[in-house]
């Protein structure tokens, strides 16, 4: 994780060349530490290590911890749920055929990978919700939209008779929450196995008898 | 949280007479502070504090954090599962009936209280999961036993025909997944209502049209 020789010197000149780069080296060092360890069990120094960034510099970017982990948050974690989540449910044709698809890519990043860090956003969900309401906001701010980039797309599915739903924002936070939860097991477990038995659970319902988001199973 | 002055009484004597129940004492005020604040954030001189209990005491039960955080999993998060899972899908005449009374009671009690802390074993789970390999073998020990408490009772309405289940174990996962998520998402919201709604997913998904666990959902 760390950036090795060339990235300190690569870091070097972007403190003086490029601020914004710099910024987001730190950003980026921190969003892998808090997500792998935790934000608590992530000493700042350690951070600045890895970015290869000397105190000043570092201050100047972020005051404060706080500071940088609500960074992470506004600003990575954000992009996870963008490019996990919200641009593979506008290229798709229907939500449940999007829910496909992403639940097959991660399994498929889960299989390629060492181990299993589980959802950025619920890992700092959960460490951060109570410990500071700016953090909870940030974090229920990404929830909110993943939430309702699914609704959206459900109600489009069903304005167009491409799926029939009882209630979209409803199914929309199933759909998280079975995202977050299968994680969590497969985090625990540290085998992708859990997450894999919840997409199959979450496709087969969101598909129903008639390939349409109408949650049927049956033997 | 802090046992006030009664309480340091009750550990004096307690610390004479009763090693056991100081120990205890200790692993309730631990779980109480892991689970709001979580593992790292807590210092172990708050815990000391709020259980009232000397040093010496103290590490004489639990000579590392390490140790206290174990027995908390193992002891006080693995009653809770108990408690609030295992009981209930021993004494329901169906899996589906009690998912439907865990989270009716679940979300009553989220209702009653001020604060959202979410689930203690997903918050230990995806704090200490990747931190430590004892952990991650605690905390996976009590998602096995919840799931396959689940899968069993499946099992067991299937052959009893009081249910029609696709995978017994998958289902289980699954359910786990969509309480551990949608107290996430409560967390996250400080507010049950996204795990009221993947409630009323789950339960109508459990009942299907002839209350059957047959995962069916019409409009």
């Amino acid at each position: 994780m760390g950036p090795g020789r060339r990235g300190r010197a690569v870091a070097r000149r972007e403190r003086t060349n490029d601020p914004e780069g710099l910024r987001r080296r730190i950003v980026e060092v921190a969003y892998a530490a808090f997500h792998a360890r935790g934000y608590h069990a992530t000493p700042l120094d350690v951070i600045r290590r890895e970015a290869g960034v000397t105190g000043g510099a570092f201050s100047h970017h972020f005051p404060t911890k706080k500071a940088l982990g609500l960074a992470v948050i506004r600003d990575r974690v954000a992009r996870t749920v963008e490019q996990t989540w919200i641009e593979p449910l506008l290229a798709a044709p229907t939500a449940a055929e999007a829910v496909r698809a992403v639940l097959a890519g991660t399994l498929g990043e889960l299989e390629r990978r060492r181990a299993v860090t589980g959802c950025p956003l619920s890992n700092l969900a959960l460490e951060l919700s109570l410990h500071d309401r700016d953090f909870r906001v940030a974090v229920e701010a990404l929830y909110a939209r993943w939430r309702s980039a699914i609704a959206e797309k459900l109600r489009a599915d069903v304005a167009a008779g491409r799926a029939s739903t009882r209630d979209p924002d409803a199914l929309a936070t199933f759909v998280v929450a079975v995202y977050s939860g299968g994680m969590a097991l497969a985090k625990a477990s540290q085998r992708p196995a859990p997450l894999a038995a919840c997409a199959e659970e979450l496709v087969h319902l969101m598909n129903g008898p008639k390939g349409r988001t109408s949650a049927t199973r049956r033997r």
